[in-house]
């Protein structure tokens, strides 16, 4: 990854109340501690960002791709995983490489949230490992900066 | 419920429309004059909140449920009743009781409309009444607080 | 509602057996128990027959509604909510207001019971407050009647 | 047809409502002045029987086969047509012929009232004529017991 | 039915082979002896056409009503009955009443032909008896006439 | 089992024709006559009931459930094993141990017959063995009751 | 095959436009050279007709069936083979046997084009090899013929 | 468009009754009188043909694209733009681009006709303006041809 | 168009990116400049809004329509065609007519894009044309303006 | 059955897991333990298999009734169940009666345990009683094989 | 074809049994005598395999596609058809011209053997003609070699 | 992870063809030098196993998880994925974790590919970075091995 470059991090809705939120699917460490100690694991530049939007999270990702600088980003979509086209749309319509994440197995679920909209878009998909699919993602996104410069 | 608590009345897309909005179904009292009488008609402490917005609507939500002052939820979520897992997911996940209402029957709608993403994860549903939908609601959330105070 | 006329309360198959029958669902107390509680609560007069036979559900619809002195009928069909086509035909055929009613959330459960085939013809719909949709179900009856006479 | 047999016209749940129910779809004449008007139509004896039950509807044809006097069955199901596997069953176990008969045009209906599940073991179906649809059964019997005598 | 009217008898695809195809589903008698014995059993007016094509099926019936003769159609579509659309707009467009009639009971068939794209736009279905449900349709046109005029 | 306790033997609609009755599916031995053997062949107390109602059905296991001396059920409910869920609701009601059993292999037979409401909440589930799925069931009961008591 | 007895090749709807219609799919030879070639590879007597009506191509098949002197027909329904259920009666109903053939590999294409309505009623099926298809089914007709003779 | 070309505007079945037929949907302004409206509203040659036939539909096509002065087809295939997909194939396999165009707004009214087979082909479609419908499809044409010889 | 109003033309999610996003599907030009030509074509006064956000598209179209300026509003609502039933909802309930726009052929792409939530309650639909798509709806707005007038 | 003769217990993909997987649906006992149970309480000769492979399942098929000392099989197929097709074959191509058994209640389990493929191939069906549905499947067995020596 | 290379005839599960197994489907000639007839019928070289194991034809089409002496195969894969993507992989994985053969025609049987998942993988396929399907192939494949060597 | 333990990859069908198959989708890098190069990236002990057996991937399974010494399995198992239900019995039954992979995003192809049977039974899943999804799924089972171990 180029030294101008970052990661962006970014959660959709509701995955905010991580922590508290379903302890027993999600767990109980707040979502900005998890963020806090993925940052913390990597010397890369990384930014966080959480809406519980829709059309915001579109405005991120069409921002984040417009100035350049973002080699890549991490997303957990939470519930518009599965309802989403238009963020399927954007990431498909922005250069920048997207990663889904997923704490949780989604698979495991009910039969909704076992369709994910905007997996035929990314890169790839991570789900199941809990906070370590965003540390996998990245190495993801890391790996791929790698091959690119080479 | 306790002195210090209030119940939220919220409504979603469309709903503020309500009194012009095809009067065949709503009627044509004005959504806020409906407001006016039902918050006239009980002596507790009520706020409303209406939006168009998905993200906001789960904003609203979070914020209600994080002061800790909220004692219950009367939601009529129009059309996203029908399409938001995210707002579905936000009930989930807060400790607020949350009540489903509807003017009209929407059992006797289209399709589309019979399905409710929300009603699994709400504490019970109303539907088919009118206005009288949100004073019934009002009832059973006063009424389950009254029990868990008892 | 007119001093001669009186609700009538219409519980469908294995309802009776409530108290006994799955109390983590149904709760414990017997829904003899549960119906005078309802009674006792409100001076309207009020009746209350249940049935296991789908056919002698429908004779005592159409019964109650050929006399004339019946203002409405709260109707938990059960599990004919789900199966009973006769039954909705009986309701939409007779001039008497129904009004369903479920103790459970309906919509938290299994996907066959979430269709209702009643609640297309009837008045409106309440479920998940336990005993207390009862109570919710006269209260709207009422409040249809007084609407009437006004 | 012999001497001693008969026809016996059966109708099915709600179906002594007609006059008052709905007479959009059914029309304003009552059920038994329309029965009365095809026996009269008619030289050979007839009987008339209704229930709103299904069991006691198969019961009904179980008696009239076991007897060995029942010529054919003009039935009309109402909505059990739709929904009585139990009733096909009972037609199919039978020896009488069973033409099914319909007031309204049951495929003009709403999705759920275009199946019929006793159409695929009735001899014929006949749907959309009013009350000439019983006058048309009666013929259709009438003809086949001459061919069988023939 | 007026002195100067017909009935129109109309026969869709492969129904000219009713007598050697399929014995046992269709009979054994050709369709044009089926044709001259229902001819000869009335002393009204009534044509017969036959065509393989759903164009040409089509052409005769706007023909037929254009002219104003027509009292009435008695129409076996065949297959059409299951795939024609345009058959279908055309019987809803034109004013002169139509009877769906069929041979074989077609609801005791495979899956494809229990559906029929017609019989919502006709005034009645018969199916199952044969060439006398050509008899018992043309006996419901006429009853429908005398009805009219009444 | 113990001794003051009986198995009770339950047939739904049309099983009492059994012997006459398509003898191609069911046999040509008179059902009354296939009970007699079965009782014959266990020195255990057995009581036998047919109904051809849904309500009447579940009135006889609620009556027998609520006795305490019915040791288990053995249920062949007929058509309603495919359309009743309130025969279903009884068995998850009651605390009677219900076998599902059938004379023929239900899955050979066409598509709705594969599907049974009732299998979910009984014990187990025996088909296809004729008569013989009787005496299966029964040595099946006295096995649990064993169990049961060891 | 008999010396007075023929192979009639019928072609359904566009296939006349095959050499210039999408040549990725269909090759680029026109239809009528390619119906010469097979013809020249066969010294038996061989006629051909292409139609775009459904109609015209039933009558077709109906005409060769009733002269008697066609020993088989090598058919290429075209867009027909996926929506025709007359085209299928009226193989059905004919004694001459029928060999469905296509160009392409019909079972790659979309969705809509995997199913084949005159399979069923065919002798067999062969597709996927160009304008090899009409000489395998040639071959197939021809040996089938031998069989019956012998 | 070239001085020597023309515009085919091409009316599928029934659509020759517009003006009587169903004018709720389809106004009361005949058919006819529509195109000679549309005719003089352009300088530009133009032709007008309609069918019933969905083959004669695809004779048409075939040969208005095989002289190569046919500029574009304005196509209103009534019923067979949901059940045609020999029509979709017809329209593939020309050279001549082809705008769908309907009176009502095909959305708007039941399932079956909200599936259309041809637009997939089609340049582009245009439904729900009345008659103004084949203005538009007239202007788009005209556009698609100026920017060709740009 | 009365001379104090303006025509709205209101694009949603990620058409903002079109000349960057998907070229080979949308074209190059940028959706700015594209609004400026079709702004430049006509002499009526326009305005334009793009919005990510499903919610704020409805508060767009709400308080465009409270105004009463608004003559009309011509709408490619993107991703949210497929999604939003919401914006279905809205443009039921406003007084101001609003057609449908898409700049390719949505029924030539995958599944999920052939369905519309929002054509059923629109004027009518345009789609395939490219920017011409946007010309061809104003034109309609101003035809539908002129006819209202007159 | 024949002196000669045996029972061959077949059991498929896992169950030799039985004891150690997922005891709260299995039980703990192994299932070389139930095996050696069973073979103990009967008196005639028994062979027991065990594959993963659903070829090997086959091939062990195919041998046994390819010998002609084979009475029967007790087969619980697993996972294959519901999956094998060609298991499915294997049974109804050979002439050794085969008899389905399951330790749990497949039909209370989730939707895709329901169906099973070999279940219309086999004469007959138990499941949900543990162990003892192989001790049930024996005893049909021998009935079988004495009914046909009778 | 090259003079050092082979053809590869394989069979699928339970493919062994034909001879015995269902004869009114599958004829009574055994396999190995049509393999025999088969191979007599040509000069080239041929090879016969048959497995009831997925894998083990898996293993056997890697195998020969390897050596790159094996022109092309003739595969009837049997139940596989219809459940084994494994196979279809396996066959777009290599690069030797694989065509799908059936016995009978699998259109005209039960549903689930109407979707073949190997079919869209294939060069083509031919089904309904018994042994002579399999001489028909070979022939293709040899035609196919032709052409490629031309 | 203990120094006496190793991971498990295990690849399934046609994997072993990577390098050769399709390179589009799966990359030319041969799969043997794939493996090669991610055991040298960790220092901890792996083995590897292919198989294009459904039987033989679950003995593999089953043999690894019954020696104790596994302490993870990365398992790619192609297009078993998609209709293996024993795999999916197996990875429940046994101790060991297992972590799901792809080469390619499978929620991109087809959609018989997006459907995993074994996900819901796997810690995890990782798809569509090429060979890298091997390289994050063993880091993934050492994280989950540290936890276990802290």
């Amino acid at each position: 990854m180029k030294h101008n470059q970052y990661i962006l991090i970014l959660n959709g809705p509701n995955l905010n109340l991580v922590g508290s939120r379903e302890p027993g699917i999600y767990g109980s460490k707040p979502m900005l501690d998890i963020i806090d100690d993925i940052m913390a694991a990597f010397p890369e530049k990384m930014e966080y960002r959480q809406s519980n939007s829709e059309g915001e999270l579109i405005d991120i990702i069409q921002h984040a791709a417009s100035e350049g600088e973002c080699a890549g980003i991490v997303l957990n979509a939470g519930a518009y995983t599965h309802t989403s086209l238009a963020l399927a749309d954007c990431i498909a319509a922005v250069d920048v490489p997207v990663v889904e994440v997923h704490l949780s197995n989604i698979f495991a679920r009910e039969e909704m949230r076992r369709r994910s909209l905007i997996a035929p878009v990314c890169v790839g998909s991570i789900s199941g490992f809990g906070a370590f699919s965003y540390h996998l993602a990245i190495r993801a996104l890391l790996n791929l900066a790698d091959e690119k410069e080479a």
